[in-house]
């Protein structure tokens, strides 16, 4: 028995273990790199003054994050627009994630979210067409030159599948502080290849003169196997290796136990 | 205590009760019309041969007709495509229902059900994008001129509230034999309200050319509360009633038990 190589996200949008009740992390990436964004987006409206804005969230998730970007995003775009005094315009929002997300939670909670983002906006404000766009953001997601801005934060690290080459790296699931260069090699080969997929899928979706805004995760070391970016990973494989053997002890003991009745 | 006069789809894709276990009618009713479905598709695609074509299933619910009557029009236009030496087209399928619907289920199915589609259809097939559009279709739901095809099973006779007017109709849930003609006339002024504003948002949402295939549920008499069309649901409205009635009853025993303990 090992411990599994790929990590999911906890799909469900409720409960205290939820993805929701525990992304105040992710929460603060936004609002830190929000102003980049607003100008990003302010840019391309004042640009081109176009009559319908299509906004894609890319990893979209479920929880208080998922509608904090895009309804930054229309505000900004809507201040810009009133200011100067330009007709209102169609928003279609393309919500992005893995199918097993909670989309469900999400849509639930569209009606009350349009009714406070109108009110917020105020003035006459066009239709807010949201939609749910389940795939992997390594594939075609949209339409070709269907999208005019692109927003992912804190999802690119998450790679299309469990590299090739592992094999000796096998009771961790990510680089740990020893691993050797050949499975350092293995991660970069696949963010690489998962990467420039990424960048293909996204140059067919956007139209001509689009933006994109990506936060990823960084470290400032030039070493990949640094305590800054594998430290909290090499400690969840020994808690999860712990919690193995320990399952291991408990099957034993169970399987014992009647032999100790009898 | 009244019965309520609203009645809603069990939401829940699952389970003895859901509705993806209880809808062999809709699914007959998807089959008998699917030719001429199939020859409005067609024809679009004939007139037009557009290199993306965007479909609109509207009231998709979550069970096995869901993805039945999209995947049958993907099929009919890649039969005719194929056929006509055209290249690849990209599709875009469009599936909406309330937000109470469960998308989740659908979203997990399809990855699945795409590369079961991509084998029968057979050949170089395009992009086929899925999205779930969670809103009322009495309201705008899609960017103007934005969809090819819109098709509708079984889901236009939902109105969108309880008509007004409904005071002398109290114990029931629609219809009756013995309503009275204002009754009859508040549903039937509500029908109108609703489909207009339908039509005005479709012809804003289709395509210049754009076809649409709506099913809606009919009758052959002339009198609106013949028993045709009413008598089903003036049953249920009996056994609700009396499951109500149960319910008082049920409830005055358990308030009385402890008093007969004592």
């Amino acid at each position: 028995m090992e411990v599994i190589q790929v990590l999911h996200m906890n799909g469900s949008g409720a409960g205290d273990f939820s993805y929701a009740n525990n992304s105040l992390l992710q929460s603060k990436v936004i609002s830190m790199t929000r102003p980049i964004a607003e100008e990003a987006i302010n840019n391309l409206y004042c640009s081109t003054f176009p009559t319908s804005f299509t906004i894609a969230d890319l990893g979209c998730s479920s929880g208080p994050n998922t509608l904090m970007a895009v309804s930054q995003l229309i505000k900004t775009v809507e201040n810009s627009r009133q200011k100067l005094n330009k007709k209102p315009i169609e928003y279609q929002v393309l919500l992005n994630d893995l199918p097993g997300n909670d989309f469900n939670t999400i849509f639930k909670s569209l009606p009350n979210f349009l009714e406070n983002l109108k009110m917020e906006i105020g003035g006459d404000v066009g239709p807010c067409l949201f939609t749910g766009v389940p795939g992997s953001f390594y594939g075609r997601l949209f339409p070709s030159k269907s999208v005019h801005f692109i927003h992912s934060s804190y999802s690119l690290h998450w790679l299309s599948k469990v590299p090739q080459g592992l094999e000796e790296s096998k009771r961790n699931i990510y680089l740990v502080n020893a691993s050797p260069k050949r499975v350092v090699k293995a991660y970069y080969k696949q963010f690489q290849e998962d990467f420039e997929l990424f960048l293909k899928c996204r140059g067919e979706e956007l139209v001509k003169g689009g933006s994109m805004v990506l936060t990823l995760l960084g470290r400032r070391s030039q070493d990949p196997t640094s305590k800054e970016c594998c430290y909290i990973w090499e400690l969840l494989a020994l808690a999860l290796n712990d919690m193995v053997s320990q399952v291991f002890f408990f099957q034993n003991y169970i399987i014992n136990f009647p032999k100790i009745c009898c």
